[in-house]
């Protein structure tokens, strides 16, 4: 039996939230999805989870929240995620950061998916090897679960591909998030892990990866910091579909998504 | 009367020459392409351009390069590209930096059509302002030229997409390279102008980001420096179709190519 | 007529403001000092300026306040700077930033000293060409005044030396600030302009570059954002007193001090 | 019984290196010294380390040699720091890097110094955290040795900063490298480790930090890749002498030194 896993790209403050609390449903049915995992480090007013956001994610749908560089921006999270199971953090942050950087879920149908999340560190924070942090990370997971799914939360598409290659064979899927922009390059690589760089945002396209789009280009133009609001119009969902086989973990499938709501 | 250009991303060395050698025609023809720009700053040897390799390129029916950070990887480039109108490097390098940043070229059919390279700074090179070398360039260009196409050769999608907006409306197209690897998001933004953020590359796809894996990997895993050679098999042509309207210089249309040859 | 300026390196919150407010006058006695002018970026709590703060240094007997990338951080400063002739903000901001990039001040006995602020670029902002703009200013600040002294707030070693370089003999004194430590690196360059590659800073010594030790230490050790207080024991003034004379505008002699108070 | 270790800053090239071979033994003797180290990855042509330099640099009279991120540039450098126990690369690279961390010597009075060498994670490679690496390879050192010396190569004074607070009272001495501009802040921490952010470099002052002042000057104004000679004239060695007791491992002096040959 194939397993259907339904990944949602960094989700950007209500604006997001909103969507996925009317769309989410529809597009699980319709997909006929089995898991949710969705990037939520921007979910509380752009920057940050806390466990009112979380919760109401949650209630929409999302099995499985991911994060990354941004998990930190709102202190409440800190105590939060180290008692929430469904919470990960990447997993290569030093030994003694709260939360934990993989979980294992399970399907209405009773199959365990393990779910990894890692940061990229080129052009990013000081944090220990993504690479050698997945070997480990991978190795304790497939002792419970034959699917495993990895967020890699990364900026350089060199760093993201390298890992995509690194880990082919070893998981079903490594997607990416960080960039808010979904890349083109879904495909499923040589020895059966699915791939994509950047699964993209779910919040407003009319705007500059989810910040007004102003407000972006000042800080750009004048190089002085500027209050980054979140837009709000142009809503999309975006993410991918990846379609495992129970029995190998390997992928079957992948399939973007980038729904307008 | 639209008139279609074809924009190829950044070319990748050998394999990437050869394939647009024996495939370039055939997309022209199918498509109906009116122009051909390609980035070539990676076409010698994954690294830099040389007049040989540009030769090359004009002869495979390119009819503009545009370039980027490694344009300037072979020394007799710099000699080269000040003679070749056909050549452009992006226009924010300082005062005095050989060659030029925007040029003009007209299709078969006697269409002007102004084309402009830019290169972002979030960690690039310190260069002028992109966004107020936009304004200057295209103010120029636009006294001969109605449609203007802007390869903005640059790593972060912030940075992309706010120049995306910031030009919408005032030319016919913005669409990034550098990162090599093609995004999902090509639109006509609200003025019309078409955006892609990346185009994405024309070379090996058994790669990361056209630079052999195990090279690559052994990079990120060893922190050390690393040869890098360019990888050889699964080429693929990526790029975007932009249709113009030659009235008005806006889009009528973008569609991404991904092309396995 | 040699005239003498004093120089003091980032003043850090109100133990740096205090710790002038103490001896300053005692300083420029003991030194004979004609001018002062000091860097007051993080005099505002530890990060940026503030009218109220800026008067209280002016008040201490601070002629002329130079500052940089923290200038920002308060944001009651962009209107303040504006009028204020005594402050400048790196001149290498792009056009429409407030304020200014150069000031001429003059000293107790009508010497007329021209003070240039640039910032670098390597991991810094996206800024414009300090070179290119040193060359500028320099030639407007000559018309009024033949001496002049250049604050380069810049991170990287190489950049700060070059500029050094590349302005000897057309400045009377180029030195640095941003690091916050005092490098021991004075000397005349060959052709009479005062070299210091950084004054250092003027606040606690118990401190990480200013900042609590205990604080700076767990932002490394996590990785994660965490909260940055002034520390406040073992003050020291950090500068350097250049002597210039006043026909030629070059420099007799370079000073460093390190003053405990 | 005090034990005098004297540490080289980055030596650069052959100007440096033939200053250690003219005066390393004439400096030893006047000073005491019971043992030296030396940065030496730069000792070769400007960047790196090959069998022949460190051969002509233990010649001089150098015990033990430390690097940092340039000691890869010189490919045959890999198998060589395989054998060579008296060179150290920074002890926070990944596993399996070829070479070692930190080593012992012994003065010829006989008595046991551990040397560390770390390298810095801000606007560096992407290592292992430092910090937790000191405390693993202190313990290892305190078991042969009572004294230890650190050479933290690492760009940002803060991290530099830093590190020496959390180390003190632990070794005898943590010297900065990297910048290649002396500091003049050297002190004896509150609990008794010797402390100075950079040590500075041996060679060339006639230059920006050891390259051909018009190299770098044309780097900068360019932004293009330029060629980076080592520079010639006005050759000094800078360095720092520790004092430390033999019982203890605390330091009992600081000392830098700028000795113009
Ligand atoms: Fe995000
Ligand atoms: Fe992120
Ligand atoms: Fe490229
Ligand atoms: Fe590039
Ligand atoms: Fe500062
Ligand atoms: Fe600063
Ligand atoms: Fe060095
Ligand atoms: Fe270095």
């Amino acid at each position: 039996m194939p397993v259907k896993l339904l990944f949602i790209g960094d989700i950007i403050g209500k604006p997001g939230r909103e969507a996925l609390s009317r769309e989410l449903h529809r597009i699980v049915d319709r997909l006929y999805v089995d898991l949710v995992i969705a990037n939520g480090e921007n979910a509380a007013g752009g920057f940050g989870l806390t466990q009112e956001t979380a919760q109401d994610l949650f209630k929409c749908g999302v099995h499985v929240l991911t994060s990354g560089n941004h998990i930190w921006d709102k202190k409440d999270a800190l105590d939060y995620i180290k008692r929430e199971e469904r919470i990960v953090r990447p997993a290569n942050y030093p030994e003694g950061t709260p939360g934990r950087g993989a979980t294992i879920a399970s399907t209405p149908g009773g199959v365990k998916v393990g779910i990894l999340n890692l940061e990229g560190r080129v052009f990013m924070n000081n944090l220990e090897c993504p690479f050698r942090c997945a070997d480990r990370e991978i190795a304790k997971l497939k002792e419970e679960a034959t699917i495993v799914f990895v967020d890699f939360h990364a900026e350089a598409t060199s760093e993201k591909v390298a890992l995509g290659w690194y880990l082919d064979g070893r998981v079903s899927a490594v997607v990416g998030t960080h960039t808010h922009v979904q890349t083109a390059d879904e495909r499923i690589l040589t020895s059966g892990t699915a791939y994509l760089t950047d699964a993209g945002m779910t919040g407003s396209f009319d705007s500059v990866i989810g910040v007004r789009k102003e407000d972006a280009i000042e800080k750009f133009v004048t190089q002085r910091p500027s209050k980054f609001e979140v837009a709000k119009k142009d809503i999309r969902v975006n993410g991918v579909v990846v379609e495992v086989d129970e029995k190998t973990g390997l992928a079957l499938k992948i399939e973007r998504i980038n729904i307008a709501v």
